[in-house]
């Protein structure tokens, strides 16, 4: 019998891939349960998911059956070995949790770094140089926003702080680097393979005392929950701007509008928010901010590449014991 | 006594570099007429800008002047000599009635690319990641705008022709690099210093057949008043995208129209208009589109950049007999 694999959410671009990857080393089936407790009853003998070795986890099954804590995985059946969560940020499976089980997970890093630093690129350009504001004025038939020019400063020149040099973060470098901007960074170590323009910082405050900008590329963990604090915030100079495209929580939103309320931060650019799809509706309120509803990721090619590696760490799970994309807990 | 140099419009940034730059060798004097007829009247000998030999040009001056046509250069003093036009565009200054008068004419070449260049990649992300209509809901508190992804692309891998590859065009092309993509230019020859990654096509509709986003960065005279016309649109790939930072008198306004309303174009990103402010308010229609009112150069390094490029071109005329940004017509 061929091992189950359990599709668990939408697969919107890859169908062909599902087929052609999992056809003929697995028997694929898909997510049919309307709440959580028929879902975790369906792993048992005669359930229709029973059996299950390996799940690819996309968001949409969220509505249906939760994200996937430690109930869930306690839950499901002892069979299950592999999840494969499609996307780079995996707070919303509790690997300590498949760990304890021993569940291995993985994500699909590398597939997000382009769009998620291009994504990052955009916020940066539309707060900088005050787009947003200029875009809205227009379709409000008042042609440009008053005092606009005065906060509107060209990227070239500038000083970047990049927080978290992994895939994304050395993305974002690579693209800011045509401008010409100084990019300095701090991650949690001094990576050995970043590009001899990017300036490495032990101390994040000192990093910040020199930084216009600084743009937010680490994951979220327990220890990086409000890591971007009041003190950081205020480390960096009068007048920063500060992009978030990795996770809401990583920032302490309310330091952050503190920020934005006495002109210490002159704007955000935020694709990601704590309790999405939820705003602050503090936020909305300040005029210079650029806001997105969590783009990242989402382009058709960059969805398509994040759900054929996602798909492929099954596949090497099925026929080799092992998936490429094993997250970092495990290593 | 010394030359006397009219500052006609206003200078924002760079009020030190006046006194610094023209104080020592000229008389300033600052453009103080109510209308047309009023200026003109004061070129004559006793009026206050009689003997002006050197005039910045600087467009706020429009809403008491009018543009620099025939009429208001045929009527001006015979001792000028020199327009020092601030700006790269030099449409609203007849260059042919100046040079019939003997007075040259210089624009701000160089001092404008970065941000003029960095506009037009903002209005290319914009448009390719669905940006600018995912702001609009998430700020209708709508959060992701419905079925936005299959429209949205990565720019990665995409295919860009750059027409015109001056100064802007140049610089356009070294900050899209950096994503890959294929960059492929027309210019009305083959650019001798272009980065090898430029590939030149001679024959346009050629070169838009392989392209997905088509950036325009021709200047405006009378021969390229609609040069993107029916024929260069349709010739574009089916479903591309065209960005316009130069002038919007450059684009058949109705035939692009006409390509977003059946489809042929995805999308436009436009910072320029044939008749700004005004904006035709069929534009407004399309949800897709990015509009910005003609912030190219609105930042105040960039501001402050190119109020000194034209007034160091008045000091040099002054010292040495001529500047450095005399405009191609004189070439």
């Amino acid at each position: 019998m061929a091992p189950r694999v359990l599709i668990c959410g939408d697969i919107v671009w890859a169908l062909d891939d599902v087929k052609e990857l999992l056809g003929p080393v697995s028997e694929v089936i898909h997510l049919d349960s309307k709440n959580r407790k028929e879902f975790l009853d369906d792993f048992k003998p005669g359930g229709k998911y029973h059996g299950v070795v390996a799940i690819f986890r996309e968001i949409t099954s969220v509505q249906f059956i939760g994200i996937f804590d430690k109930e869930l995985i306690d839950g499901i059946g002892e069979s299950v070995r592999w999840i494969a969560h499609n996307g780079a940020g995996y707070d919303q499976v509790d690997v300590q949790a498949c760990k304890a089980r021993g569940i291995f997970v993985s994500n699909t890093p590398g597939a997000v770094d382009d769009a998620t630093a291009t994504t990052a690129l955009y916020l940066l350009l539309s707060t900088i140089r005050q787009f947003a504001i200029s875009e809205r004025s227009l379709r409000d038939l008042k042609w440009k926003p008053p005092e606009v020019a005065p906060r509107a400063h060209d990227l070239t020149g500038r000083t970047v702080a990049i927080l978290g040099l992994g895939g994304i973060g050395l993305r974002f470098a690579e693209l800011i680097h045509a401008f010409p901007v100084r990019v300095i960074y701090h991650s949690r170590r001094k990576v050995q393979n970043a590009p001899e323009y990017c300036e490495y910082f032990e101390n994040v405050e000192e990093m910040l005392s020199q930084a216009d900008v600084l743009s937010v590329h680490v994951p979220l963990r327990p220890e990086t929950v409000g890591l971007v604090g009041e003190k950081w915030i205020r480390a960096l100079k009068p007048g920063g701007i500060i992009i978030n495209t990795a996770r809401g929580k990583v920032i302490d939103e309310e330091a952050m509008i503190r920020a934005l309320e006495d002109g210490h931060l002159a704007s955000v650019g935020l694709d990601v928010f704590p309790n999405e799809p939820e705003v602050n509706p503090k936020l909305l309120e300040f005029p210079y901010v650029t806001l997105l509803p969590h783009m990242g990721t989402q382009t058709r090619d960059t969805e398509r590449k994040m759900e054929v590696r996602a798909l492929t760490n099954i596949r090497d799970f099925l026929t080799v014991g092992k998936g490429k994309d094993l997250v970092a807990e495990y290593s």
